[in-house]
């Protein structure tokens, strides 16, 4: 009785890309309600050298789609990160999400030893397919779909932990 | 081959943690060179509704001494959260480091079925040890991990994303 590749991975970023999807469309009901152009909170960042809010969401989606792509040894689909808008902020999190979806526990599970390496910057970095998953792929992960949160938080839209955590 | 329930959780926090620890030396030195009251930092808070920086860090730290505590069947030790420094936090991040270090593989490996119950505000949450690791603990955790991150970043501290994932 041990946790697979695939149950510490696949379903743990498809929980949270929901609960993010979710937690977009009432970013866009209160800009709605507050008659605020979305793109104010869209926009924003939290500091002028962090990146702004649609990067937040593009790395998100791709720290789990490459993930789960590596892991399994198969092509990560490419989006062109030119989402703009609420709605295409949720498509993007829907097709990272359909991609993950259709990567089957057979394709991941084992992959704890497999190398894994990538450039990163200028850097190269080295895993296997455990200490990739859990000391870089989760941490980066929460990192990003957090500061989306903490970015909407920061311009007043209504949404908690639980909505972040889910249901 | 697959990820025990230790190494999914005690490892992954103390890494976090001891990074999160040094980040806030950078906070505390980048508050010296700038002459800033360090309290202006620990003070404060991304939305007026949002924690402040101290509970930030006192959550991330009992996320991951409750989470190792159930797992283990143990009782989590008492912290009075009346840390205001950066020096108290640092000591609070380290007694929770030397906690959760102190609980042995084999008092956590294996509690993927083991009921876990408690009370999160008026709500009552029911989990087996692997979904409060995986939907519950380790997403609580990065989430206040990354909010404390956030407020330092937003106050100039010169920290990036190397520091928060580590070495």
């Amino acid at each position: 009785m041990t946790i697979s590749m695939y149950q510490a991975s696949v379903p743990v970023f498809k929980r949270a890309l929901k609960n993010l999807s979710a937690i977009l469309e009432k970013a866009a009901a209160h800009a709605g309600t507050k008659k605020i152009d979305p793109m104010v909170l869209a926009g924003d960042r939290l500091a002028p050298d962090m990146l702004p809010f649609p990067r937040q969401i593009f790395i998100a989606c791709d720290t789990a789609k490459f993930c789960v792509a590596r892991l399994a040894g198969v092509e990560a689909p490419k989006f062109a990160d030119d989402e703009k808008t609420f709605d295409e902020f949720k498509g993007r999190i829907q097709k990272t999400i359909d991609f993950i979806d259709g990567v089957k526990p057979a394709q991941i599970d084992g992959s704890e030893e497999k190398p894994i390496s990538f450039k990163a910057g200028p850097r190269t970095l080295d895993f296997n397919g455990q200490s990739y998953l859990l000391t870089f792929a989760i941490p980066n992960f929460f990192f990003h779909v957090t500061t989306a949160y903490a970015i909407l938080r920061h311009n007043g839209v209504e949404v908690g932990k639980m909505d972040y955590l889910g249901g």
